[in-house]
């Protein structure tokens, strides 16, 4: 197999541990591998890209979505997320079948891979049906089975669920797609009991070895919603005595692990972490109490911070900074198209950079460090640090090309500032996937985009119908 | 001359009275006014734009800004208003002569024109320059001159300023350009004494009517920075026991206004206000005291909404439902580059969106006003409501096209959601302004893109050396 080489970029952002910002470089990629940095020598075979103009930076990873409910965007406008919940809740029982997941996550996954978001933590119901959906666009889809108490919009028992959460590390090795680890996502503490929770995170530390690949396991992943509004803290501790988190560390979730450095060298291995089970993400978590911080920092939970979400939905404002100094990871999600309306990973660092800003009442936020949560920190949570989320030698290539030749990324006098306040989606001309070209000059190379969007439209008509009804009722 | 036809747009969201959405039209330009809109009958010589999976909107109005500034992309980061202002206006008085002035309004502009904004209210010193600069890019540029009590950065003696403002409105004429009101504006209360902004304006309301123009006046402007953070209020009470707003009022500035209705219908002229004299916007307006907005809404003022400034400075959050509800106009501008890092109003519709909701602490923010603030409510801030802000019949064409057909504009269930949360400057293809057509599929008519591109990198050296002498002393 021939090599690729990105040759002559004008920038490359590494996001390594030292946040090098290399200029005037080449990248050689081999077997989905990064091979080289800097000066490559051309062989007579190289696939080669055109760097000239262009920064590299790694694929953005959006570490809380809902990809399927693309098809929904626009659907609920002018609700919290009560009202929302009930309205969406409804169109999806009425539309949301395998077929329709399917559509809709592949819709997710492109319109995620054309904005420079190669990894995707995505939580919905018929996750395999959502999980090929997203490995057809290209992505690193990071899935798993779903859980509710009740029957849920997939009308599920809870012994299908569990059948299927065992089932799951075989079904996502028969898809196929970038390595990913295994991932089980209860809906939240408000619609599963401690008990549930508990058995959910018990068989996903007692799935076999069959995880290891490339000589290493990816440890398993537990996410569900914690604290996004206040209401629903009120609610639980209505109900239980207890918050969304408390809850969660009853049914065990919330061990002490032993932290990983935040970012091994990916050729010497050195640096890296313990595994000791299951890495839990936490969606949301704008409204944590300081004693729910204190119980998940030590667990190593990350937060996936939604500020687009939490801002249009009136939910509240996360503050990042203090979250951050009581030593609680941080990445960036966008949440679902239905409550934040598109997958804009570069909106999403904007608004987190303005609502760090807000909190603190302080202007000093690193451009920096919310390039990292989106990148290497959102690799981290989920286990996949030695694999993506920074460009260096040793890694799998997901990375991104912005056009930098544009009027408003000109000049350049501080490229975090420039890629977090100024640069967006519409900058970005090719996409990398594990060393695979799936973006190139802003057209997908595996999709037929056109007749997609023609399908999507199509199934969005019902499930605008059935929305309607709820509303009318 | 021919005639100019949009063929078959998907959509146009026509910002009219009724905010009527229109499905399957064209719509036909001819000497620069919009003559039809519906179904158009081909004649042979008509220039045509197809229109087929595009969506046409009002071009959009950025209430505050400071175009030449766009050379300071990112040179002032991590600091408050007075940080900021102490870096810019030193890199500002080594490198901003009229030359880099002009270039960098140009920039501005053809960022702004490129993004689907087609006027903006810009306040720079050497405004002549800013002027010719943005005209050059096709902008409906409202300049005009800025006053300081000192020298200022451009060195300029009070008396030099005042000839400036008498000779204004002949320079403008000369200039040429599209159709714009005279603009006069003093920096800030923080910079300019009661009686200095009281001579402003009296010359102002004592300009002769060279201003009509199309059998109509156009109101002159007054704008100045207004309570942009809790540091310029304290400043100001302690030195003068008076908020910025009440000195504005000693000056003269906020006498009662006959209220225009909100728009006048463009062919009958029907509720059309009554001109008493220069209209007020007051840039940001953030921290106005219930007292403020009293003596604000009376005068008719609009206040200039910059939400990505004013989140990433820290300067605080505008309560949008409580401005609206005491009578405050408001409009959505983005500040300066060297703040806000870009001249995106689609960031600042969404953010300013996001804000009211988290402000008021309820979801029910109703998208198409926050488009309305953007396009028609900026241009009657401009008195220039019955000649732009929305397409309709008798209008100027300043318009804009998007490309709908692409993953993250799909599916459409809300259109002002989509423009609001999904849609951005990406998605602009084609820009009409006064008729013109100055960006055609992503691409300006009227500059050399890449040669501007290079003049200002390097220029913006310069300034980035300046900036740089001041963080080390």
């Amino acid at each position: 197999m021939s090599r690729l080489v990105l040759r002559d970029l004008a920038l490359v952002v590494t996001v390594d541990a030292g946040d090098s910002v290399l200029r005037d470089v080449s990248v050689a990629v081999e077997d989905g591998v990064i091979t080289e940095i800097g000066e490559v020598d051309p062989r007579e075979d190289d696939e080669v890209v055109d760097g000239r103009g262009r920064l590299a930076l790694p694929g953005l990873v959006n570490l809380h979505t809902h990809l399927p409910m693309t098809l929904l965007r626009g659907i609920a406008e002018g609700v919290d997320l009560q009202g929302f919940l009930e309205r969406v809740w409804a169109a999806e029982g009425a539309v949301m079948d395998p077929a329709t997941v399917e559509l809709g996550a592949t819709l997710g996954a492109l319109e995620s891979l054309l904005g420079g978001c190669t990894t995707q933590l995505d939580m919905y119901f018929h996750h395999e049906a959502a999980h090929r959906g997203a490995v057809t666009a290209g992505a690193r889809h990071v899935g798993g089975p779903t859980f509710f108490d009740g029957p849920g919009p997939d009308g599920l028992s809870w012994d299908e669920r569990m059948a299927g959460l065992r089932a799951w590390p075989e079904v996502l090795r028969e898809t196929g797609g970038p390595e990913v680890p295994v991932a089980a996502m209860p809906h939240a503490t408000y619609t599963n009991s401690v008990e549930h929770l508990a058995e959910v995170a018990s068989v996903l530390r007692a799935l076999p070895d069959q995880l290891v690949t490339n000589d290493r396991r990816l440890d398993p992943i537990l996410h569900t919603h914690v604290s996004e509004n206040a209401a629903e803290n009120t609610d639980l501790l209505a109900r239980f005595g207890a918050t969304p988190t408390e809850l969660l560390a009853r049914a065990g979730w919330l061990r002490l692990r032993i932290r990983s450095l935040e970012q091994p060298n990916p050729q010497t291995h050195e640096g890296e972490r313990v595994s000791t089970g299951p890495k839990v993400v936490f969606g949301h978590g704008v409204h944590l109490s300081d004693a729910d911080r204190a119980l998940a920092a030590p667990a190593d939970v990350t937060v996936a911070h939604c500020p687009g979400s939490n801002l249009k939905l009136a939910s509240g404002a996360l503050d990042w900074q203090r979250w951050r100094a009581d030593g609680i990871r941080l990445g960036i999600g966008t949440d679902g198209c239905a409550s934040s309306n598109d997958l804009d990973m570069w909106q999403a660092m904007r608004q987190a950079a303005h609502l760090a800003a807000l909190t603190s009442g302080h202007p000093e936020v690193d451009a920096a460090q919310i390039l990292r949560a989106a990148t290497i920190d959102g690799a981290t949570a989920l286990g996949l640090e030695h694999l993506v989320g920074s460009i260096e030698v040793g890694k799998r290539a997901d990375l991104v090309l912005l056009d930098l030749d544009q009027p408003h990324l000109t000049p350049v006098h501080d490229v975090p500032a420039l890629l977090v306040h100024a640069a967006g989606r519409g900058d970005v001309t090719d996409v990398l996937v594990d060393g695979r070209i799936v973006v190139r000059e802003r057209r997908s190379t595996l999709i037929d985009t056109s007749d997609l969007l023609d399908r999507c439209r199509d199934r969005a008509r019902d499930a605008a119908a059935a929305a309607h009804e709820v509303e009318e009722a």
